[in-house]
């Protein structure tokens, strides 16, 4: 775990939320993603070293989507930068973690993306996530 | 706002949550921390630039009793680092957030600290936090 890549927040409106979010962090987001096999669209804003990822529902039966009726708007994840995903998957696993994709699968913003069951985790939903690089 | 100084986690039980973010972190917590005034004993973990604080309730009164008892463990607020906190809360004022304490307070890791309602924020508790330092 180098660092916090990133903390993701789940909101109902993204364009609302990109107005305030600019005013709360300072500075406009730096993009906007789809990730149509998630059913949600994000934003996305730097904070030093860190992002903030705002995330929108697309589709009623999202996990967004069910996490907002639930919950409502908050904080959604936390996200670790971490150099081999696949390494530490197996590292966790092997702590006793249960992972919820046990294959890394594509994320936003060019990661590969794996997440960790909240109930091994006081209730954290988090996100291991390894940049793609050029190759 | 500089970067994520830290995130905050609401847990039932210091002495285990300190074990199971030592697996989760790959480090040890670096400090054990209480801020009697806020009733909550607190441990630090570092990864990388941030922080990850875990939030104990010393009373059943205190914020942190009150969070647990209402949505259970998890993430209980985001902080940010600030160059200056009494500027930034002035700024934030103007932009129409709520400050939940105008006037900054001590804070556990040698901080000043301010919050902005969560009503605000799409539901997200945001700390400030400025280092004291040394004069």
């Amino acid at each position: 775990m180098e660092k916090i890549e990133h903390i993701g927040i789940a909101v109902k409106n993204l364009e609302a939320s990109n107005i305030l979010f600019e005013k709360l962090l300072g500075v406009p987001h730096y993009k906007i993603e789809e990730v149509a096999s998630e059913g949600v669209r994000t934003s996305f804003f730097k904070s030093g070293p860190n992002k903030i990822e705002l995330l929108e529902a697309t589709k009623p039966d999202s996990p967004i989507a069910k996490y907002l009726e639930k919950k409502g708007e908050g904080i959604h994840h936390i996200a670790f930068a971490v150099e081999d995903i696949v390494l530490e998957i197996e590292r966790l696993k092997g702590e006793g973690f249960v992972v919820l994709n046990e294959i890394p699968k594509k994320g936003a913003d060019n990661k590969r993306v794996a997440f960790l069951h909240p109930k091994g985790t006081n209730g954290v939903l988090v996100e291991l996530c390894q940049e793609i690089k050029e190759s």
